[in-house]
């Protein structure tokens, strides 16, 4: 199925658009171990999200065996929930098509983050996957990313001619954009420039973004297709024993703002 | 001992600032599998080269045990010789933090390369390890790489804006630049920007790009400082069984053209 169709589906039968990163931090978890702890999370919270997104670098950290625990982690998760590589990979031609094979084909992702730098080519071997959801870096939610990210050509800034370029880019209509939730403004006119694309919106919770406006900007006409992406804040809501429990009733509060919000959105339903 | 000052030794003892990529790909190999191919090619060329670059895509790509392999090619390479891990990485801080803990202590790395896109955050984290190098992408080889690294603001395109940028958060002085070959103009360009910093240079060979100029605009005064990088060339000399010494006769070969344009370059004693 593709990435769109799946993310759609469950998103409707989960009535939620929040996505739990599952980057794991073995000086953060309460006496289990990194696969312990994230199949608990997923047993706890399956029925709250619309996506799961593992951030590759917290299993590169673990050594050799964490590509392993990855993709056990990745068995754990339901069949009918997309799994997003968290990977933002960007690199030349036949190495793009080596870490698309990786992400897509040998770990059996659903959709990845990919990095604008290097161009369309750097990127094509990705969408030449049609199934398969690939989220360029257009607007992150770190404070740096005002260093590059921000620097106008004729008066547009960088981040709008890649969400420009992207929507240029979407033959296949696999592409969608990731815009941080700390720029509200950005946010909103990232949407207006790809009204149909799906956003991938980190940023709330550790990182201080509003979830009002994320939800607000972010979604398209229809009050869909906004990933709110939440890490830790659900993660480590409790480092005691409770941990899974403690996990899904922040997950449920923050599906229920989401919802909220949606609901109170103008023009909403 | 910091990368700069190993990567100097190993340069003047060997000769040579030819790097060679350690990317294999199971389908060129010949009749042997990943780590044998890499042993072998190591140690064809250990006594040629100023360093190795293995690029992270290309183990990723053999699955969980890819990383298993790359742990173990790193192990046969002789001590002197500093090994950059091509990763491309670039992420928010926590994130960075955990590839820079991934590439520098658990895997090891002398050096790594990052990408700009994020922003200064994204970076920081690898340049806190003051003895490891970190190569910022600044232009890139592809042929992509105009679509967004050309873009100018105030008349002056991206790629020098990073290299400014680079020159600025050089602290610690590790830090170096990423810079193709198949644009020797810009090449120049970004050498008079930064002086002194070491770069490295990818695109000769299979991607076309001159050798003469890589070398003639890459070195710094010194006639240093400009690894240039070759991977398909050599690894796949031969797709025989004497795949390693047509590697060594390749790597041989380039070592020499690059000597001969150093020493033939304006200003060469």
């Amino acid at each position: 199925m593709r990435f769109a169709d799946k993310l759609l589906a469950i998103s409707r039968k989960n009535k939620s658009w929040l996505c739990i990163g599952l980057d794991p931090d073995p000086e953060l978890l309460p006496g289990v171990d990194v696969l312990q702890f994230n199949n608990a999370i997923i047993e706890a919270t399956s029925d709250l999200v619309c996506a799961y997104k593992p951030n590759l670098a917290f299993y590169e950290a673990l050594g050799t065996g964490g590509f392993a625990i990855l993709e056990k982690t990745i068995t754990c998760i339901p069949d009918g929930i997309p799994v997003i590589a968290d990977a933002k990979r960007g690199d030349i031609g036949n190495t793009a098509r080596a870490y698309a094979r990786a992400l897509f084909t040998v770990f059996g992702f659903d959709a990845a983050t990919v990095n604008p730098y290097l161009g369309f080519d750097s990127i094509e071997p990705f969408i030449s996957y049609r199934d398969n959801g690939v989220f360029i870096l257009c607007r992150t939610s770190n404070r740096g990313a005002t260093d590059f990210q921000n620097l106008c050509t004729d008066g547009i800034p960088l981040y709008e001619v890649v969400a420009r370029k992207a929507r240029e880019w979407n033959t296949y209509g696999n592409i969608g954009l990731v815009v941080g939730a700390t720029y509200p403004q950005e946010l909103q006119k990232v949407r207006s420039i790809c009204p149909d694309m799906c956003f991938l919106i980190p940023g709330i919770g550790a990182q201080g973004g509003d979830l009002a406006s994320a939800v607000g900007y972010g979604v398209d006409a229809q009050g869909e297709k906004a990933i709110i992406n939440v890490s830790r804040q659900i993660l480590y809501a409790s480092q005691e024993k409770d941990f899974a429990q403690a996990a899904r009733n922040m997950a449920e509060g923050i599906r229920r703002q989401i919802n909220t919000h949606l609901a109170s959105r103008p023009g909403a339903k």
